[in-house]
């Protein structure tokens, strides 16, 4: 693989750069970068050993909130996975699946060591992003029902063991309803059931993101799930750069909003550390934003609508995962480069105490809204433009 | 005043501590915090020497973007005015807007010497931030007509003269309806014709912003001003913080909205260069947000509702002007702590280039989001939430 060639020529993180300044300077750009209100999350030596070993990458941090005096804290800990492929796009579907199952299970072990709660996994983690390449086969191969598939039952396993509510973003293959694939998240609770599934809202329909070939925009709704560690939700991939998605989310009262993603490019990254954010605070919850990393090269040539010669590769996967607080502070990134765990601790009382705080449920003016995009959504609607 | 000691603890701006480091790191950082569109504009020395001798800090960049064939580039020139109180709180009313005015009456020469087409005031440009004391008087007497108060009259025969439309926030009094007072933005256009007024969406109600004791919301809905420089709309203050707000202006046809702003407080400046930066993307337009600097200082004692002694002065507005491109590039801030002005000139045709690439516009489901909306706003709403 060209791969490796590649990588070295990548960027490692802000921070690393950062990294090279004064202390004194470093204390006052990242809190101009991320904010105040977090902190190093130390984690044992044995679990730090064990990352060593399997070569993760830790980002661990804790977000500072304050104690309330009539409701008891609600502490948990989420981890976010950021992987690369494990083998070539050109291994057997199986071996592939198997060879991403591995990885993870050592994530999810990893972990648990570090009494992880929730765990959340990539967009679409069990395969290659084969989009970019316009094929059919065998890539559809990799779709699979999300209630009792392969990857379900594997998790639903690691799930009861590790008491871990799991997020597994798959490709799901409808086989009750016409055979219909869709870009789902399944929900796994800590018991191991199958709490829900939910399907992504939008649909990109640009660059190599020929996803709109695959698969339809999702018909579950916005939901939230109520797990023992919180309301959760997942706003997969491209709806993050919808505002009336993540606002639905907040509206049916998610704590914590994963964005699980498979993020390449200049004109995608330039935007990555600014959506989920604005959303955490716009929403008053947490969000966690997800990508992979490494460079996925495909057998077959294929272009990208850009004017430029087809080429095999889908461009560097920027990782750069974080966590973002209800009041807008953010955790640093995991790398640009490596495979890592994005491992956070926070209180989700934090969300109501910055509802309480700004009032922006309050001051939103959502009634007037609603009625004037109802109004703007007709096709005969006139703007507002005041001329002279 | 205790000014003078208070401002030079102030980080200037993450640019300065980023000049430490190596080139080739500044440009990589860079690169991952502002994306890569926008390049220096390069301004005349007759212009930059006025600028010393006014000591006016100057930010001026090009946004990059591409010809098209059917279409003429239409370039504009773009002025962002950041300034502080030029008196003490405790001067009288007429000699401090005078004082004011002289200032602004600078930047706008300044600003016609570098061939500006549109200029943006800060929020409320003619006084201090006098809401953090909640006092009433002499503050209420800054309130003046939009359509022909002093203000106004002046600002014409500048717009006028330097063929320059003005974009001037103020505090309304509205005389023909029962003295009612609003927080406004006047659009004057560059023949010196009042072309309408926008009043402030949303009003904050949260620590030293008591706004909402002197105006309430807005009501003249999400006017877009159709100008010989391209449709603008002005998003004041607080209404950057609801993605409602920055969409309405969005439907309604905006190429440009600006964010004139007060802005003081850590908890306020961590999403400070989120939230205008999102909704330039979110809706394919340019942002420019805009806030005032230095710390002011106020006669009587005020407490800010956090558990702390009173105090007299507001926090330290930190200043930090910076414009968005539609694609998510962003320029550099003017720094924390000087008055300035940011010039950038970018082809606004910009706009639908970026929708025609990213087609936000057109995979948002906004029949599906008015819909939920106009539910979601009902009191007997059920959230749509998963349980075991």
């Amino acid at each position: 693989m060209s791969e490796t060639k590649k990588e070295t020529k990548e960027v490692v993180s802000i921070d690393e750069i950062m990294s090279k300044l004064s202390l004194e300077d470093q204390t006052s750009m990242k809190k101009l970068l991320y904010g105040s209100n977090y902190e190093p999350l130390e984690l044992p030596e044995t679990v730090m050993n064990f990352a060593k070993k399997m070569q993760f990458e830790i980002g661990s941090y804790r977000i500072i909130s304050t104690p309330e005096q009539v409701r008891k804290a609600r502490v948990v800990r989420m981890a976010a996975l950021q992987t690369k492929l494990p083998l070539p796009t050109t291994a057997p579907v199986i071996e592939m699946r198997a060879a991403i199952w591995k990885r993870a299970e050592e994530a999810i072990e990893l972990a648990a060591k570090a009494k992880v709660n929730i765990f959340c996994l990539q967009e679409l983690w069990t395969m290659p992003y084969f989009f970019c390449t316009r094929e059919k086969q065998p890539w559809c191969e990799f779709a699979e029902p999300a209630e009792n598939g392969p990857t379900t039952k594997f998790l639903q396993v690691l799930a009861r063991k590790n008491n871990m509510v799991i997020v597994s973003p798959i490709l799901e293959r409808d086989e009750v309803h016409s055979d219909v694939i869709w870009n789902t998240a399944v929900v796994i609770d800590n018991h191991g059931d199958v709490l829900g599934k939910h399907r992504k809202n939008h649909i990109p329909r640009n660059e190599d993101f020929n996803e709109s070939t695959y698969y339809f925009e999702g018909n579950t709704g916005h939901e939230v799930f109520e797990t023992e560690f919180g309301k959760i939700a997942i706003n997969i991939c491209y709806g993050r750069h919808h505002v009336l998605n993540w606002l639905m989310y907040g509206l049916n009262g998610a704590e914590l909003v994963f964005n699980p993603s498979v993020e390449a490019g200049d004109f995608s990254e330039v935007i990555w550390p600014i959506e989920p954010r604005c959303a955490a605070a716009a929403n008053s919850y947490f969000t966690c934003a997800i990508n992979r990393v490494g460079t996925e090269v495909y057998p077959n040539e294929f272009t990208s609508g850009d004017g430029k010669p087809a080429h095999k590769d889908f461009g560097h996967c920027y990782g750069s995962t974080y966590l973002t607080a209800p009041d807008g502070t953010r955790t640093p990134a995991l790398s640009r480069v490596n495979e890592g765990l994005l491992i956070t601790e926070f209180d989700l009382n934090m969300c109501r105490q910055v509802k309480d705080f700004w009032c922006f449920q309050m001051d939103r003016r959502l009634e007037m809204y609603a009625e004037r995009l109802t109004k703007a959504t007709k096709v005969d609607y006139v703007p507002q433009i005041v001329r002279k």
